[in-house]
Order: C-alpha cells, then structure tokens, then sequence
C-alpha cells in the first residue's frame, strides 16, 4: 500500500513520524507492507516552494492508497495574502482529491472525562459521529468577493442537488453501522440552501428504513451538543455548520487531543487527520500528543484498507496506554505519568508487538 | 412613551402580559406613564391576516417608542411555504425597523448555576455580552434561490462596509461601559466577508484605544465558549454566526429561561424580547417563566428610555424572588418553591412597590 504523509507545520511534523512507527508495527505484525512517501502542504510548502499546494502533492495523494495529513498553520504566514496561507492547501487537497466527506468521530475516554468542561453526568455515554460535507457551500462557492470599489463584500454558499445526496447518504449508511439515528441539521427556516438539504434527507429516508431521522436547526443543535451530547447518534451537516458544531463537540470529552478525523472520497483516496491544529506554541518540543494522529492511522487503515482488526488493535493499544496511566502534557491523568511523544509512541507501538 | 406589544405565539402570548403588568407597576412607583398597543405577528397574524407581518404592525411600531416582543413559531405552521412561515414576521421586523444590533447579556444566576451543563467551576464567573449582526449576511442576501432546474441551490452572504462598521462600533461602545474587551469573531482564513470584517476591526481599534481586541474564528469560539466562558468580555459577529454562537452560549449558565436580548437601531426604535423561542410543548398551561420577558422590559428602559433606576430595579426584583427559592418549572432551586407564570409575576410586581 503506498501511503502518502503531508507532515505540514508544527507539531504535524512530529506527530506524523508517530504514525509511522505505529504503522510500521502493523506492517510486521500482520505481515503488510506499507511504502511511505514525504511531501509538504501548508506553511512547509509556501516555504518551500512558494504555493501551500504544489502540484507535486497533489499528483503524488492522487496516486497513493490512502494520505496521512499532521496538521497546517502558524503565526510565521497569518498575514500572507489568501492564495500563500497554509490554509489554502488543506482546502486544496480536500477540493483536488475530492473528498467530500468528513466524518468525526467523539467518544469520551473513561480516564479522560473528568477533564471535560462538562459535568460527568451530562457527557458521560457519548459517543457520536459528526458527517461534515467537506467540498461545497460557502467555503467554495463563487462569487467570493469585494464589489463597488471595495464598499461591499459577497460570499456565496453554494450546493448541487448531487453534493447534497452524496453525503446524506454516507451518512445515512454510518447510521445503519452504529445506532440507527440520524440528526440532519440545517436552518430551513431561513436558509434556501438548508431547505434542499432538508427535502433531500426527507426523500433518502424511505432508502434507510431502519434508520431513524430527525431535523434539527443549526442555532438549536449548538445548544443541545452541550446539554445532551449523548443523544447524537450521527449527526449531518453541509460544511460550515459542520465546521462550527464539529469544533464544538470536539472538547466535551474533555480530550481533543485523541480526536482522529476521515475525509473521503467517492470511491478514491481518503485523507486522515487529527482534529486537532498545528499547535504552534508547543512545536518542536517533543510534547505533542500524538494519539489523535495515531487513531487517524486506525480510521485509515479501517475505511481505506478495510483492515478492520488492525485498526482495532491500534485503537486497543491507545486505550491501554491510557489505562495505565500513561499521558502526554496535554491531559491529566490522576496519578499518572506525563511522557512525550515518542514515550507515548513506543508504549503503542509496544502494545501492538 | 408608547409601547408595542407583539405577543406571536405560544407562551409568548402569556408572558407578554407579565412585561406589561411589571411595567404598569414601574409607572406607578416612578410616576411614569406607558401606553401599550397590541399588534399581531408571526402565527398569529398569518391566521388573522394571512401574512406572518401585516402592514399594520409595522406601522404601529415605527410610531411607537419602543417594541417588546413575545416570541414567534409551532408546529401548525411548520410546514408553510417560506413567505408564510412565523419566522419570516421576525426576520422582516428587523429589516423594516432596521434593528441591526442584537445584544445578548449572558450572565450566570448564583442559585441556578447548578443547573449549568458546565461544571461550576468552569462556568463561575461568566458575564459575557454577545453583539451579533441582526440585519444582513447570509439570512438576508439575494440571491437565495434554486437553479438549473431544481439542481442547484445558493444563498449569498452580503455586508457593506458601512453595515459592518456601524455593529462593530456598537460592539466597541459596549465593551468601553464594561470590562474594555472585545472578541472579533470571524473565518476570515476563508471568506472574504470576514476578511472585510477584520479590516473593520482593526482600522476601528485605534478609535477605540481603552479596549482590547482579540480576533478568534468562529469554530474556535464555539470550543472556547464552552471551556472557557469566562474569559470573555464583549463577543461581536456577524448574522449567522452570532445565531449560532449566542444560542450556544444561552445554555452555558443553565438558565435560558432568564435570557433578555435587546435589538437595537441607528437613532430609532428598539425591539425586545426573550432569548427562548414560543415553547408550544407548554404554551397555554400557565406554567411559563416569565423571567427573560420582565428582564427584556428592563433592557427597554435601559436603552430606549434611559430608565436606569427603573431598570435596574427589575432585574433586583427578579434576582430577589429566585434568592427566595420562587422558580418556574423550567428550574430547579434546591428547596425551593415552584411557581407559575402569574405568580411569579405578582411576586415580582410586589418587590417592585
Ligand atoms: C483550516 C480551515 C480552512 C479548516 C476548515 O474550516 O475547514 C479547519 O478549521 C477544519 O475544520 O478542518
Ligand atoms: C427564527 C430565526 C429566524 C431567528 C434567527 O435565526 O435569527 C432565531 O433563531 C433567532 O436567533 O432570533
């Protein structure tokens, strides 16, 4: 399998080389090989090469099995024009490859959720899935733009009746692998877009009997992920509204830094990364936790190379370093001892061997 | 001074008279002198006139010197064609009076704190005012309409620069007469309108030198509401944004029940009303808290009448009759006594005289 790691800025760089080692012990337990490829995104690539996306990137992902992002972004280029800033090349690969859609899995870890902001009792038993379309709306849509010599500003969310079936339907099908309820969430009282969303959910459900539907607005949703997080199931939303609420359900378990991300494609690559950022601040000090990139390679290996054991004894591994104590700076463990990344790593990479 | 009540729908009709019957007794004490006047809107008005905003009404309050409004929506008109739908009656009321600044005061209440999703620790102490754009972006910018025949869908998200600059220094106005912060929040790492936002922002800052600014995008403000709402002081965004962010944090101090918001205009009238919505699940019961429409009559005077004393004698009624252990259904106060809305009216009225 030939597999394609874009490091990109900050502590991406250090966590990718823990994917890899976790990755290589698969290899040699299971006996798979696995071919890694280096290439730049991001910041790394506008110094490099003077584009956050050079073409080179973007024909080597097309042509790999799967792609392992780390993470972009930094102080170094916030004031670049839009076209040089890192962000621009996550935006570009998700586009390139088409991977429309992004799917985030949260689920509190039992000796992590005394760290979220929530009390015990309202966070305790989540375990939801936010399926963000990744490709379309107002991050894309054209015209985007000053007019009447700067005195206004359009930007435009845009959908193809086609975009939005696509992704209700993956939806609609992780649904059928996990509990059976599906919140579509939109603002079909205001928006046009969000009543084509909602009508189109309302005619694939008779395609998914056995999945129940619910409708929610965006503003409601912000509000029930924090008073009843564990009544999600999964959850569907078009890309900003997903952006927002997937950001949102990201720290109620009080561990984002364990959160692994999917984005994939109709039927080509996917893209795996951690929810969390670049984390400039602690860059290059050997600190970063490196389990949400990890458990990224897990959701690689099972979307991607349908290995599903594999990626469960990764996942495993994660959480019985965990239990024994074992955490990164970025948690807190009562009683447990700190290590950074590449202790972290190798208790992993033990566990898998 | 003449007030238009707009009671619309489900419990908003029933706590429309508790902002009446706690104002009659303010003129009473401070021999001031209201005359109220009724109009219809949202459900109500469709059914009576067969438009969620009838000519009438909007005539009635742009005479009027201030607006209070109940709350618009239910199921019976959940299935209406959108220019017939109760949200539209709310949406062109802003526009008509041009109510461009929507406040929202989120400040915990000591004994319904415990009633927070948040843990008490990290929701201590947060006294947040969130300014959100009311009368453009993407709720209102054309074109919002299918194509190709059904298969294609936009909405447009349009400011000016002067629609982005008169909020803006509302927002700056209102952190100068609190604690000197504001917090920009935007996604202008992709959109341009929020990359116009931020210029307004930042040219406007040096008009404003005793307030410190931070810029957060919006998928990180929705994380930081919720692990650490206290840190914020003044929160402004744009329309859908601030929808979605001020409803996020309506749940943070466990008492949406106790939510006032005022939404304001350039020179002219200012409209009022509570953060929930009409409640059809326990409309017509009696059992509704009035609280956040007797604190919304309280921001009335406060902004459009320069009723300080008068004010803020309201909110220490409230606050007086729940350190009493009274409380709506919607709480819970440990020991406590549950009321109904036409008690917890009186109790209010009486601390009031
Ligand atoms: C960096 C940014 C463009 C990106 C997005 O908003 O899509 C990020 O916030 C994310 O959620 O992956
Ligand atoms: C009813 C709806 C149009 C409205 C909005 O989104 O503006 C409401 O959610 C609000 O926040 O006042």
């Amino acid at each position: 399998k030939r597999i394609v790691l874009l490091p990109g800025d900050g502590i991406g760089k250090e966590v990718i080389n823990s994917a890899k080692d976790v990755l290589n012990a698969v290899a040699e337990e299971f006996n798979h090989s696995f071919n890694f490829e280096t290439h730049e995104i991001g910041g790394a690539a506008i110094d490099l090469y003077g584009t956050p996306l050079p073409e080179s990137t973007v024909d080597a992902c097309k042509q790999a099995d799967a792609v392992l992002l780390g993470a972009v972004g930094g102080p170094k280029w916030d004031n670049n024009p839009s076209h040089l800033r890192p962000e621009r090349g996550l935006l570009g690969i998700r586009k390139a490859l088409d991977l429309y859609a992004n799917l985030r899995p949260i689920k509190g870890f039992k000796n992590l959720l005394h760290a979220s902001p929530l009390k015990e009792e309202v966070v305790a038993g989540s375990d939801l899935l936010i399926v963000r379309e990744l490709t379309g709306g107002i991050y894309f849509g054209t015209p985007s733009e000053r007019r009447d010599n700067g005195q206004t500003v359009v930007d435009t969310l845009a959908y193809t009746r086609k975009e939005i079936e696509r992704i209700v339907d993956k939806a609609f099908q992780a649904a059928q692998g996990r509990r059976g309820h599906l919140t579509s969430v939109d603002k079909a009282n205001v928006l046009e877009s969000s009543k084509m969303w909602r009508e189109v959910v309302e005619e694939k459900k008779a395609q998914y009997p056995d999945v129940v539907v619910e409708h929610v607005l965006v503003d409601a949703a912000a509000m029930k992920l924090i008073t009843n997080p564990s009544k999600f199931d999964v959850i569907v939303t078009e890309n900003m509204f997903g952006d927002i609420l997937s950001d949102e359900a990201s720290v109620l378990t009080g561990s984002l830094g364990m959160l692994a991300s999917a984005s994939l494609s109709e039927d080509g690559v996917g893209l795996y990364e951690p929810v969390h950022g670049s984390a400039p601040d602690i860059a290059g000090k050997g600190i970063a936790n490196p389990s949400a990139m990890i458990l990224s390679t897990a959701l690689m290996l099972r979307y991607s190379f349908q290995l599903n054991d594999e990626a469960t004894l990764i996942e495993d591994a994660v959480q019985s370093v965990l239990d024994s104590g074992f955490h990164t700076a970025d948690l807190h463990i009562p009683e447990g001892r700190r290590v950074g990344t590449e202790e972290m790593t190798r208790l992993i990479v033990d566990y898998i061997k």
